[in-house]
């Protein structure tokens, strides 16, 4: 016994140093690494974690205490404050708790039978979308050794104290195993396993943990390396009538109508955004379209009536270093509103299907993928509850050629137009394209596409108006 | 009268364009503009702030609703929530509420002139520290005009609801009315101005409030170009006798004894923690020392005990990006522990007058200012009630090159040692004076720093840890 303990602690430093290597490694290679810990124990569970992270490099790992969420999390979709924590390129993220907690807690509390299995939904898409874009995922679920001795004296450790502040989580906890076994087993997947350990000795349980991060770790990254580009996606099918060239662009409306029903219009959407408010229904506007087709006039005129405390104009434009480090979409999710709050996006994640695929900033793979991950996205926001409302502003190749030339001559302007754009116009075709395979591949009963012919700035901007109006009326009903 | 109307919108027209203009140059210059709302009205300032931000690109402001702390917030040293939403460089921060309404609002609540003191004191800190590093502050309060007739029906503009959840912050504000003019009085600093304007009628309350901005702007602007390098700091009083020349460095500890105090100390630290975390109370304690003098393994020890949901090793290294458009403080703020928790700093801010005054990233007086601003800052945390423990782990020059020679040696730990710890070693001196200046500039009786002799790592590791365990039974009884 005294000899096993000692040839443990020989293997536990030699474990430890391989832990500091592949850590070295992955952020070498900029692989994310995902660790997630559930259990039925508690303190317990915090004394493995301590004996994990203290021996990772702190420069490269972030510990993660998921037991509940915060207020401003709680206004949010179920995967959000889970799929902003994900670890960016080359990092660790340590999850103590982490989706399926909260599913199950859920679940246990309120037997909401179709509640969970949407939550089952999005914790499979969570993991799927990191893994196809290269995070590595492994899940520990300790289970306590009756048999265990540990020094776990309440006083000293302060036992089942962090976090808990009167809530009966861990008797929770430990009635809901059959929730538990069932979702083990359910979501134990090849790229996101579950290993289930006893909890004994301190040591070995140290090395169980660290040798299975090792080996899931020395698994994924060889077999990563045969599989590149095995998987295909169905390529979407030609479309044969271009959905844009149907939009009539000679749509107009005179400048007196149109001065008292924008009025009028504005007024009832500061009355729909209260009534959203209080109702807390969150709502994204996506404006996508070509440059110059106004995407910047129609927002000012939508938010011209808004209370600045309930909406939030979001540009998109060329990522930062952070958010490429992430997944594509997080940038996104960062954006998304609290209930009741409008978030008004400026370009979106359709630059994925759009300027990436043109440009070749994103494989054919990618791309194909990108239409069933944006439509997973939405579908668990509007499961959530937000209004997803999607606009492509439709001008023509003449009418854009003015507004540029018409933007260089104004030197107010000016600031407006640059060499990209004129690049961008080179691109016609390839971009008209992709703008009709992204609206026919994204185009859902619960978020579509609204094509707004646009050559008419003022035409534009009620026909916009009015359908966020719809839209709003439609929920409130 | 239709005239002026008219006068005013032409007016506008022009002005917003400036503020673009001014906008695109904050920008190019990379010049931080802070914006601040107060005022007496409620739904009014909305909309007022509305006709500002609407007009400003989006791509470059953010707009902040500061009305009351979240519970996570409250949990913080009162202008923590402010600092961290201070702009970076090039942008506009917009926030209707700030620091003031807040330290004014609990004052009216509970007449606490000490604590109302205190803030202040903050604040006065807060903008001075941001303008001294160049970021420009405007201060609006706006009071409501009674002949004003404005199209707010409460129905239709959601007046006062959101965020209001049923308190009465709009009568408690404008009530405390006394309070305000004291304050606008005692903070119309020249570097962060107060305006006040009588908010009248929408388009002339827009027009005001855009030529301050661009009054302001281009008066700082210019003001600063002449002021370059004007002000002038104290040098630091010359330290006759080296604090560091005076620590026995021949101190040492048996392995037998050590292991026994170890575990014992380490079982307390458990104990302490909890205890903290129980009374709120949090900690911070920051490892600075030469390279290889021990910081790492110090931290080991320190977290073998604790529960890994209550502290938090931040390794302080070279700044990213966006942590370099902040105030240099603004990622320390960043990992400042909530109430009840801990964070151990592996290097920390005085990075500042360490490698950043030797290696020259900091001027001369960036670094003056800098024991300061450190004070004031650590200051800020004590009075909030934060333990704060700062050691120096003190090795000599032959110690050191033992161990880089035994790291280089050592296939495990040959990633640890780079060209740059050479470089540093050369550099000896010039650190040696940096480190006692900066001892005797900013060892406080609330933070003082300790020294400790670490050239045996197993007395430093329990010099350190016996010092923690003291500061905090000190604060427990």
């Amino acid at each position: 016994m005294k000899n096993g303990a000692s040839n443990n602690k020989e293997k536990l430093d030699r474990l430890r140093q391989e832990l500091g290597q592949m850590q070295r490694q992955l952020r070498e290679e900029k692989v994310p690494l995902a660790i997630i810990f559930e259990g039925l124990d508690y303190w317990g569970m915090a004394n493995d974690i301590n004996e994990l992270i203290r021996w990772l490099d702190p420069r490269g790992f972030d510990f993660h205490d998921m037991l509940r969420p915060l207020a401003d999390e709680k206004e949010r979709p179920f995967i959000w404050r889970y799929f902003l924590r994900m670890p960016s390129k080359g990092r660790i993220a340590v999850f103590d708790r982490s989706w399926y907690f909260w599913a199950i807690y859920e679940h246990y509390k309120s037997k909401d039978k179709t509640r969970l299995n949407h939550r089952l939904h999005d914790i499979r898409m969570l993991e799927r979308q990191h893994h196809d874009e290269g995070t590595l995922v492994i899940k520990f679920f300790l289970v306590p050794d009756k048999e265990r001795k540990r020094n776990d004296d309440e006083k000293v450790h302060c036992k089942g104290k962090f976090h808990l502040s009167g809530e009966e989580f861990i008797d929770d906890i430990k009635n809901a195993m059959e929730e538990w076994k069932e979702i083990l087993d359910t979501t134990n997947y090849e790229h996101a396993p579950w290993v289930v350990i006893k909890d004994g000795d301190e040591d070995e349980t140290a090395i169980i943990i660290i040798e299975a991060i090792l080996q899931h770790v020395l698994k994924a990254r060889s077999k990563k390396q045969n599989e590149t580009s095995m998987r295909r996606y169905e390529t979407v099918k030609v479309v044969k009538s271009s959905a844009l060239d149907e939009v009539d662009l000679s749509k107009m409306i005179s400048e007196e109508k149109y001065k008292a029903r924008l009025e009028k219009m504005q007024q009832k959407l500061a009355e729909l955004q209260c009534k959203l408010y209080l109702k807390k229904v969150p709502s994204i506007i996506v404006f996508e379209g070509w440059d110059a087709a106004g995407k910047g006039g129609n927002i000012l005129r939508l938010t011209a009536s808004l209370n600045p405390r309930g909406y939030r104009v979001a540009p998109v434009t060329v990522p930062n270093d952070e958010e490429l480090s992430h997944h594509y979409l997080w940038r996104f999710y960062k954006m998304f509103p609290k209930d009741g709050m409008m978030t008004i996006f400026d370009r979106s994640w359709y630059g994925r299907v759009l300027v990436e695929r043109v440009e070749g900033y994103a494989t054919a793979e990618q791309v194909e993928r990108a239409y069933l991950e944006i439509n997973d996205m939405e579908r668990m926001l509007t499961s959530h509850g937000t209004i997803v409302i999607k606009f492509w502003l439709h001008i023509d190749p003449s009418e854009q050629l003015r507004r540029f030339k018409e933007r260089e001559e104004d030197p107010y302007k000016r600031w407006k137009i640059t060499e990209e754009d004129w690049r961008n116009r080179s691109k016609w075709d390839a971009y008209k394209q992709a703008v009709d395979d992204m609206i026919s591949s994204t185009s859902t009963k619960r978020a579509p596409w609204t094509v707004i012919p646009s050559n008419d700035k003022r035409y534009s901007r009620i026909a916009v108006l009015e359908d966020i109006i719809e839209r709003f009326e439609d929920r409130l009903d």
